[in-house]
Parts: structure tokens; sequence; C-alpha cells
């Protein structure tokens, strides 16, 4: 284990892969890991990119690491992909992936599939970016599919976030509807030689208008705008421009957002591995008496929350048992 | 509490529905009227409605209570609707509904909306749900919007879940990748009146057939094969053979699926609980402690898996701590 983390640290891609295939699975081994990495972790900056299916992610994520190398930057990208017994997704995304950015020592690609539960892919992202971030990498492209609330969740790992559009898709109020214009740093309409693209924008900017002038939003509105960019993927046209609005917000978030952000970040992840910390040592300790428990549940003799209070109780005695539900 | 609790047990809906405001906000008083409900429930059986926006849920859900009411049963509904500061979804849609099917003792309607976190959204259905079981509803129907990870946790806390579908959407691998196929004892392929209808019909046939030969998918698809119907939500065409459908599922699910799905549901209601009251009581127990391990975590001087054991191992020292992470 030390010289596999020795070999990550100077930079070594099968090193690294390995690391990565080792968080991902999760486990005794991925502590060890996160334990010996995370004294060099908190160098990176992560750029999360969501947006629906179709709307070009995958070669605008591309663009974007091309555009940091030209830059001088290294660059890790991970892909999150939601998939199917059938589709095999990750996996060929990242031969793709790999034939245009697969050479350069500067870039190191990963693709996961989003099988498993929303908190333990939630939880693998995190880490994988933690392993990312050790090995010197100085910007992570964080790719997911789709907008909704399990996207919203792996955001979380991103300091900066990206929500792309098309011309023409979500003009309308479902888009508002998933929360994106709250989470969204920036804007990309891509695709924007298609018609419609300057209605999009249109549209976006009205939106962030409205927002802004409503009280929910104003006090991180009023500190950042999220620009509205045009991009065309395939070509590479706007990508720049996007890159130098990102940075902008790199450099608002470190002076503004840093201190506060990491905060809350380390410790919603310190709540969330104590959950499962606490729940499973609960559970080795009361043993057989879980499944006599759930026995009542069933026959209906118990209800779950006075349940819970017999297991917490035994364990933390003087809890006020006044927990929220 | 008495009173109101008998009250809602009797079926006066003035009643029902604060006790659905209560456990909608959660906290002691929800706990205390599920406590109460809990020994009346265990009833009603609860058909999930999932599908993407635009395809006629809303619509399908009024027809399908409608559908049986004619047949003599009373039915529950409950449309779990995202909502944004912009649109106020929730209560526009319950007025719009009240229309069609409020005079009738025999129903109840209740819109909520996904504010909050996912967990704790997927606590409040499953109490809502509870709510309507105990108070004698024989059929619940629980419409949530769209179809990826939030919708599939959602989804748990129904015995059927109907996906619907319309003509030329999702005719595609991006469908399959949302693991609909996993979690569908039903299509209901609405708007059929359109073109493209019988196209959609046999892509989720042939993608049924593709899945019942692969190995994961085996064992629940030998025993039960989601079939696929075709309705028009407006005219009400259709409906009635997915009511037919769905019965014939609940059936299935009675005599199959009932005893192993019921235990497998409270053991994980009852661990959801207990990650939360443990980790309040747990927090209660280390009081400042916390804040200085968060402290040391933003130095780095430790990483979040030994600090969570630290926590961890005052509160259950025999514990293992080869938790999974």
């Amino acid at each position: 284990m030390d010289a596999l983390v020795d070999a990550a640290l100077s930079g070594q891609k099968r090193a690294i892969a390995r690391l990565m295939t080792i968080v991902e699975n999760g486990g005794p081994e991925a502590r060890e890991v996160i334990a010996r990495l995370y004294p060099h972790t908190g160098q990176a900056h992560v750029i999360g990119i969501t947006g629906p299916p179709g709307s070009g992610k995958s070669t605008l994520v591309n663009q974007m690491a091309g555009e940091y190398r030209r830059r001088g930057m290294t660059v890790g990208v991970i892909a999150v992909d939601p998939s199917s017994p059938f589709s095999g997704g990750a996996l060929l995304g990242d031969r793709v992936r790999m034939r245009s950015l697969g050479g350069d020592p500067g870039v190191f690609v990963r693709s996961m599939a989003s099988r498993g539960s929303l908190g333990g892919l939630a939880r693998s992202t995190t880490n994988m970016v933690r392993v990312l971030d050790a090995c010197g990498f100085q910007r992570i492209l964080l790719e997911t599919v789709g907008a909704g609330q399990s996207e919203v969740e792996i955001a979380r790992a991103a300091h900066t976030t990206i929500v792309t559009q098309v011309p023409g898709m979500g003009d309308d109020i479902q888009m508002l509807k998933a929360g994106i214009l709250e989470i969204a740093d920036l804007f990309v309409v891509n695709k924007a030689d298609l018609e419609g693209a300057d209605r999009t924008v249109g549209f976006l900017k009205a939106s962030l208008d409205l927002q802004s002038t409503e009280g929910e939003g104003a006090t991180e509105a009023a500190h950042w705008r999220p620009p509205v960019i045009k991009t065309v993927a395939t070509t590479g046209a706007g990508v720049s421009l996007a890159i130098d609005e990102i940075e902008r917000h790199v450099a608002y978030w470190q002076h503004s957002d840093r201190v506060r952000a990491e905060r809350v970040r380390v410790a919603a992840e310190l709540e969330a591995i104590l959950r499962d910390d606490l729940l499973q040592a609960a559970l080795a300790h009361v043993g057989e008496q879980y499944h006599r428990l759930v026995d009542r549940l069933l026959a209906r003799e118990v209800d779950p929350y006075s349940a819970a209070r017999e297991i917490t109780r035994q364990i933390i005695p003087d809890e006020s048992s006044t927990a929220n539900s």
C-alpha cells in the first residue's frame, strides 16, 4: 500500500488508476487510502458539469480539458454515468475519451457507473476526486448526467458548478423546477449554432433576474451572478471564454466562499460517515435483538420510531429522544 | 391529539388533512402521530406512478382514481411535485384536482412539494402514505415526477410501480439508462393516440425480452412480466384495462412477494431512522468535541474516517471499526 500510494503521488497513472478503483469499491481499504492521501488534498479546484442528456456534456468536458492543458494546467476528469445492464456505458466512455486525451501525462480520465445507492455514489465520487486532488491535478472536471436531485447531491463535491443547456430544451418552467438556478455558478448553452440559442440565453438571464429580486436567492446572488455562455463544443467555439469565466469564479470562490463552504462540506461528510459507522456499530451491539424488533414491527406491535428509540437508548442512555424525523 | 387521530380514523377529511400536514413537517409530533396510527396500517395497496414530465401522469392518476371509485374502492392520491420558488405548483395542483374528485368522501388528494433533502422527502412520503392507509383508503396512488434516482427512492414506498411513457419519447438507450425497466411492474404508454405509440410499445416489449434473457433480472422476471398498456388519459381510453393489470399485480404481490418485500421495507425504514437518531444522540453526547474535530479536519490533521472513528469508539467502545465506506 505504501509503494502504491507513493507511486500515485509521484504521478504514475497506473497507480492512480488502482487507487481510484479501491476508493470506488469502498470498504476498509478505501478508508486506508483516504487516510493516507488526506494530508495531500485541498489543492485542486473541482468543477461540476451537469445538464440534460444530449446537451453535449462529454464533448464539452473534453474541450475544456484540452483548453486547460493549453493553459499549462493539469486536469482530472471524472464522468459519473448512469448505466444499465445493457449499456456498459462507463467503459466505452473511457475508451472514447482516452483516444483524444489519454497520451498526455497531465490528464487523467475516469468514468464511473452510477450503480448502488445515491449516498454511496456521492461518497465514492468525493473520494475519487480526493485521489486526483492528492495526486496533483489542479482542475478536476466532474461530469454528471441529468439535473435531478441525485446530480445535485453529487454536485456538492464541486466548488464551481456548470449547468449545460441546449437551444429549445428547457425554455420553460419545467427546467426551473429542477432547482438548477440555485446550483449553477455558470450556464453554458451548448450547440449554440442551433436555432433558438439566443432565446435560451435570454430565458436563462431573465430567470436569473427574477431570482435575484426574490428574497431567498438574494444573499448569494448579490455576490456572484452566474454568467451565461454560448458554446459549440464540437468545434470548440466559446470554450476558452467559458474557461475564463470558470477561472473568474475560482478567484471569487477562493476569496469569498471558501472557508464557509469547506466547513459545511467537511462537516457534512463527517456526519454521513458517522451515520453509517454508528448504525453498523449499534447493529453489532444489539445483535439478535434487531431481528426481533423487525418481527415486532411486522406484527405492528411497535412503530418504527419507538423501535429506533429502543436501540438508541441502549447505546446512548442520556439521549433526549427528541430527534427530528 | 387523541381526538384528532380518532376523527381521522373515522374518515373526517379535515382531520386527515391535519395529520398529513403534521407528518409532512416531521419532528416529534409526526413521530407521535405515526406511533398512534401504526397499528392501523398495512391494509392499503400503494401504487407508484412515475415517468417523465409531460407524459400526462396527473390526468392518468385522476382517471385511475375515478375508475377505482366506480369499482367501489376508496382511493388516496399523493402527488410529489418538485417545486421552485416560482411555481407554487403543489397548491395549484391540489385545487385543480379537487375540482374533479374533491366532493367524494371515498377520495383524498394531497400534493406535496419536493423541497428538502431526498432522505427527508422519502420519509415524509412514507408517513403520508401511512396516514391514508390507517384511515382506510384501500388504494393509494403515489405520483412522482421524473424517473431519476430520487423517484426510485420514493417509489420504494410503492407495492406496484407504474412507469408512464409517451410515443416518441425515450425510444432509445437513454431511457434504459435510468433503470426504469428494473422498477416497473407495469408500463403505460399514455397519449397513445399520438403517432408512434405502437413503436414505443414494441420498444418496451423488446427491452423487456432483452432483460429477461440476462442473468440479473431473470429471477424476478420469471415470475412477473410487466405488461405494456396503451392509454389516452384525456378520454379515459385504456384506463380500465390498466386497472385490471394493476389488480392482477396486487394479487401476484400478495401471494408471492409480500412477506419478503415487507421485511426489507420495514428494516430499511428502521435503519434510516436509526441513522438519524444515533447521529443526533452522538453529537449531543460529544458536544464541543465535534467542532474541534471539524477544525482538525479543515487543518487536515485528521482524515474523515479516523475522525468518525474517534466519535464512534467513545459511544460504542467495542465496535470493530471495519465499517464499509
